[in-house]
């Protein structure tokens, strides 16, 4: 059985023939391989890749989620290092959806650029890949467009889009959160795939550093190290607990405030004790040369923090232990209480 | 119950409050509204949309296609039109899963701007809508990005991704082909969305025509008119006939010599007599001013057929009249004989 049989054709534009296929071809076919999973269906060729809803769950409801890098992107083209920003998409895409209780099934991928370099695209699909296994997510299907006019070699664009499942009396959401409960923040490695606008406007016009020079107070580690680390997946860290979690916010464009609230119901609001944690460096490198207060780099970026769960205090310690297991600091950042569906920032200077 | 609840949290990018809502994000709340379906679940607010799975298949299986809208989107932009190229992008999805014998369930985009436009992010959700609509697909999320440095303004780019559904018993494809089965096409309307960077090229460099001007031998159309005609769904036709279908080609990137052939098997040719039809003016146009050859017009352009059926003898006649009753031309256009899974062109000049 060849259940990848047709799927480059499907997989990288038509005219691509697969049986002909050439060195780099064949690695693109093989990255793509890597990723099947039960569900995977192939065989039957065509033009859509296929899936098949597992048997198990009695009303299945599948979470579909779409969405690109931002101007990560432009780190990656200027670095000239494009292995990374697909597992960032795919891990991005998880993370929202696991958030209403869904675990993946399957991705597609859409890249499109001025004039096709496929050496970038060998390295994105790698990264999209290396996602697609982590989060074991069947790679079945994408798009590589070439597209004068609109992109300017080198540049590019990554979108991808998720499909999840999760049986529908299991999905978590603010109709699950109660006064009492307690946040708890998982830390985030760097800055996922948020700010990257303001960051690169402060890295080159303030630090006037380029992508290879060192970043400050990083132990060495260069500009696009430190800009292109792996927004992180927390599937295979909760999934485990997901029974026991009443909702979640995945800390994405808009901060802890502007995703947080999204988890709340219109009577309670999520207090959050910004004195529980340590802001980690790159936050505070970012800060002071652009000179952004407070409000404006929680807005802005993840400060340190990818997810919050939401929970009943009697679930806390072993939600902690389970993060130390998986090597992913987790500290109690705040509680809910009656309010109005809002965000407080408490102990944020001005 | 409001199913688009909290849809325009996760639909147009984080932190748009639609409780506080102005007339353009109610406006965009409403064109998602109406493509609502019976599986769309958004009650549980989050961040990705949701769907249920439909009851009534044994053995579901999910077919997904991502795409784009290629350089067809350089019309929309230089026409200020921004409408229809959605509605493309859902048709073209829409037939690209329903030759395998799938129906859509949902669909996402992703629209990414230099410079974000409302108006113009209201004009592509409002096509994407149309296209949900005619294809009862439910719009159940998308992602705008404002990625300065990427696109230059006023350009952007538009993807989307569509999942459908089929039994598993009952997917179309190349096993189903026998010797003697009969090539049916269904006319396309227009380019499509495929040939367009040598249609422009032709169009500005050898005709000297912009999108306002009047395009030859078009009664009157504007180059514009002529190049956004929306890419035709034949969902709405064929559905009622899939049990009685073979295979499909929908013709895209690579003609019909690109496409056909993914719908054959290893010992089969398709024979297509290009004799059957009368291309239609815009290619012959194309063909004159480019001076392209008929072999590199059947590789970058539909040629005036949008999908081709394969099908045994006896349902010929009954598939005819359908695509009648559907204001669609359909004619024989040739049959499958033995062969190594090669696409013929008979009677096509040098």
């Amino acid at each position: 059985m060849t259940p990848f049989r047709n799927k480059p054709l499907d997989y990288r534009s038509a005219g691509v023939d697969i049986d002909a296929a050439d060195d780099a071809k064949n690695r693109l076919a093989k990255l793509v391989q890597s990723t099947m999973t039960a569900g995977s269906r192939g065989a039957f060729g065509g033009f859509g890749g296929m899936f098949r809803v597992p048997d198990r769950y009695r009303a299945p409801l599948l979470v579909a989620s779409a969405d690109g890098v931002g101007t990560k992107i432009k780190i990656a083209i200027e670095a000239d290092r494009h292995d990374t920003i697909g597992h960032c998409l795919v891990n991005h895409c998880t993370n929202d959806i696991l958030v209403q209780g869904a675990v993946p099934l399957y991705f597609l991928d859409y890249v499109a650029f001025g004039k096709l370099e496929p050496a970038v695209v060998e390295g994105v699909v790698a990264g999209v890949a290396a996602g697609c296994r982590e989060n074991l997510c069947a790679l079945i299907g994408g798009e590589t467009a070439e597209m004068p006019g609109v992109y300017t070699p080198p540049d590019y664009d990554l979108a991808g889009f998720i499909t999840g499942i999760v049986e529908e009396d299991q999905v978590l959401s603010s109709v699950r959160v109660e006064e009492g409960d307690v946040l708890v923040a998982l830390a985030s490695d760097g800055l996922h795939t948020n700010g990257y606008s303001l960051a690169r406007r402060i890295i080159s016009d303030r630090l006037n550093l380029g992508v290879h020079d060192l970043f400050p107070d990083a132990d060495g580690a260069s500009v696009a190290d430190v800009m292109l680390k792996v927004h992180r997946s927390y599937l295979t860290c909760l999934q485990p607990l997901l029974g026991s979690i009443h909702a979640m916010a995945h800390i994405t464009g808009g901060g802890l405030p502007g995703n947080l609230n999204r988890a709340l119901p219109h009577t309670l609001d999520a207090v959050v004790d910004t004195s529980t944690w340590t802001i980690p460096s790159v936050f505070r490198v970012l800060a002071e040369a652009g000179q952004v207060s407070p409000m404006e780099m929680f807005r802005a970026f993840n400060m340190g923090v990818g997810m919050v769960v939401i929970t009943a205090r009697e679930n806390v310690s072993a939600l902690i232990s389970r993060a130390a297991a998986c090597s992913i600091d987790a500290w109690e950042l705040g509680s809910v209480e009656k309010g109005s569906g809002e965000v407080q920032l408490r102990g944020l200077g001005a």
